[in-house]
């Protein structure tokens, strides 16, 4: 495999420009007037794909930020994989947080700062570039491969399960390796075999038609922003369970094994508390901190806002009030059903004196796990055992990869998660960044999936 | 009283150009970018009061918003009446609910509409005319006359206290005339005879030390969305009352004459509501909804933020959360006393996993209520009387001058609040007007309570 290792290698430089370019671009998939930047994000992408090689590249509509497909199908008799990553990125507030622009990406030894930088840009361009070695030095990858990038994952994916059910045939493969992923540290590798389902709902309060004076109108009339308070409080008790009713009765419960597995990764909770600077944890009676992030669902207003939020003073009764809410799954929650325990609880426990709606952007997504006895698991765990001398931990992700579960349900298609991000790496927070030499490895780590891939019945 | 009636009547359409550039000055006191606009309109006060024949006249310094200060002191051996108004103005939001832009004043009609019209600009502009009126056709007032217009009233004015300690032999008077201060309806006057005090906090929450992964860390940490939605619920129970340790210790009783006085002055609580947009009404058991806004105090969130607030999702735990709370406050009840115990309640119930600061910009205000025999009091209900061919009904404000008590404390002066808004006129809220019948109507009262006054020993 020296060959394309050495191209990989002298093109490094060449490699880490085009990223600071991929990183320039401000593709926040959440805020309307980045709607240009996210399709110019997805051009990008397609021209740097089309230049590894694929064929057929092209960005495709899906009635929201578009997807970029490509392929490279010239190995009959061995399997087909599609390559996953997102090039959309996270809102970048509260920008005076930040030692640098976030869209202006900086260098500093092995890191590189920038929004999107972890999450997923640099992990997604990882693959293309393993493709652009083996293609450019073989003038041939050793399976079938197609590719898959959208813009929308930041948001949920909202259009992609229609999008993926409308494309089944261009996209059938036998596995998906997902590259929006990371490992559990530089010298330890993981294999992420469940990721958290989603979904998220919106609430809009209203009382008096407008803004009044909170003189005038103070003690006799609903104030949205008490009612939005009381109403949020409802939904959780004191020690952080959720009070919705019926909200955990899919739930699987967790088996002694899996119980076993979760333990087995080491963590160390003083250095989260401190990285986090908080002084104490705070949830669900009866679990493990990794319990409550990895295998149990969760309910956490996001925003919330209402009433004079300036400097100084504004003495009103505000007209409304907001807030947002998502939810994290785990298996056998369904998404549609907890939006609707939600609905039923708003709809019980909104005081008196004020009128509420309740929206969703989109209908959220189940959790994902992987059987462990899957031959995808298996060889991607062989590949980064020989890569860090190391069995790689089976972890679980608390987020959400909405599209995990779609490429399941249209495609028959479990994924690996393959991809070098690491946990320091600020992901959703200010000063994001990404290391270039996981930047580097991740590339050499694709040559071998790929050739280890072309070699099994998957 | 002929003369200085037919020069208000020559001189109105030249007053009402007046009154539109002096609301064409964005004087917004609680936004510090229009500090240099409260100045402008300072200024412009000051010019208009030299006009008016004036003398003394002066902008003078306070460490925040200046006052202008002027005065006529020719007649000895009779009173002298200090007459107050206020040349600050509420911020404009929301902005999209004004069907005219707020600071570019529009006439419809008898309404002239801006954001100041008749809180406090059109109102502190007619003693102003009403002297002029006086001086051009007579040369003299018939007793003396002190003015004192303020620029920080609408953020509860902070510095006035100071000031007025500080210029008690300048400010010294025998009443004090409050033209910041409306009446009952076109063709009912009234005299309103108390106001509550207030006083005001922000509450700043802080959990990890950045916007964290909702996925990441939801379920293993405290969210301060959550935290802040349960630190105020439990402030006020879900019938409104205030569950603040000694929040209502020091509040007198109210004695069944004030209640009939109360009751006794007509309101029509379904146009109330329908004013508002609202169903039902919502407060304090045991008392009227008159009650509740005249002579019971309130506690209020006015602003309430954190988190992701844009359009979109984004699946964050935040670091932060803040609100504003101000309270209204009724006789005996003392403002520095209800901060302590709010900071109280807050230290007892902010939930764990999150850190709170507490900080209030001013020191607040206590409530205010002139005694019912009080010899300006009578006079001005003879003046409306005369004028109106009615009564005054006697009727407490639910809103707060906190000036009115800075006067009786280190003056000794009551004030007579004797001012021509009128309740629809969108006092803090969008769409606020005056109208120019009130503003006519006002000056020539002005004429008569000073004639008036004159005669009196006070």
């Amino acid at each position: 495999m020296m060959e394309p290792e050495r191209y990989l290698d002298e093109h490094q430089p060449t490699y880490v420009e085009e990223l600071r370019a991929f990183l320039s671009i401000p593709s926040i998939s959440a805020l309307p007037e980045y709607a240009g930047d996210v399709r110019r994000a997805g051009e990008w992408v397609a021209e740097r794909l089309a230049r590894a090689g694929a064929e057929h590249v092209q960005l495709m509509e899906t009635g929201g930020h578009p997807v970029v497909y490509g392929d490279w199908l010239h190995a009959p008799g061995r399997p087909t994989v599609l390559i996953y990553g997102h090039f959309d990125t996270q809102p970048a507030d509260p920008l005076e947080q930040w030692d640098h622009p976030p869209f202006a990406p900086h260098i500093d030894g092995d890191r590189i700062y920038a929004r999107g930088a972890t999450d997923n840009k640099g992990n997604m361009l990882v693959p293309i570039l393993a493709t652009e070695a083996l293609l450019a030095t073989r003038q041939a990858l050793p399976l079938n491969v197609k590719f898959l990038f959208e813009g929308q994952e930041e948001i949920g994916s909202p259009q992609l399960s229609a999008f993926i059910q409308a494309h089944r045939e261009l996209l059938d493969c036998d596995l998906v390796i997902n590259a929006d992923i990371g490992q559990h540290s530089e010298t330890q590798p993981a294999l992420s075999v469940g990721l958290r389902g989603i979904c998220g709902l919106q609430l809009d309060m209203r009382g008096p038609n407008r803004d009044v004076h909170s003189g005038g109108s103070g003690g006799a009339i609903q104030n949205p922003l008490h009612a939005m308070a009381r109403l949020l409080s409802s939904m959780r008790n004191t020690e952080g369970k959720i009070m919705v009713q019926g909200f955990y009765a899919d739930v699987r419960p967790l088996s002694d094994e899996e119980r076993d597995t979760i333990a087995a990764v080491p963590y160390d909770e003083q250095e989260y508390m401190a990285g986090l600077g908080i002084a104490e944890f705070y949830g669900e009676p009866g679990y493990t901190t990794r319990e409550r992030t990895w295998a149990r669902p969760t309910l956490e207003v996001n925003g919330l806002w209402g009433g004079f939020i300036g400097e100084g003073t504004k003495t009103v009764i505000p007209s409304e009030a907001h807030a947002k809410i998502t939810c994290r799954l785990v298996p056998d929650q369904d998404p549609a059903q907890i939006m609707e325990a939600i609905r039923q609880h708003v709809a019980r426990h909104t005081p008196p004196g004020v009128t509420i709606a309740v929206s969703s952007a989109d209908e959220g997504s189940r959790a994902y796990l992987v059987p462990a006895d899957h031959p995808g698991l298996r060889i991607a765990g062989e590949v980064l055992s020989a890569l860090y001398g190391r069995e790689p931990y089976l972890e679980r992700t608390g987020g959400s990869v909405p599209i995990m579960s779609f490429f399941l349900e249209h495609l028959g298609a479990y994924a690996v998660n393959f991809g070098f991000g690491l946990p320091d790496e600020n992901v959703h927070s200010p000063n994001e960044f990404y290391r270039l030499s996981s930047f580097r490895r991740g590339q050499g780590a694709f040559l071998v999936l790929l050739e280890r891939l072309a070699e099994e019945k998957l």
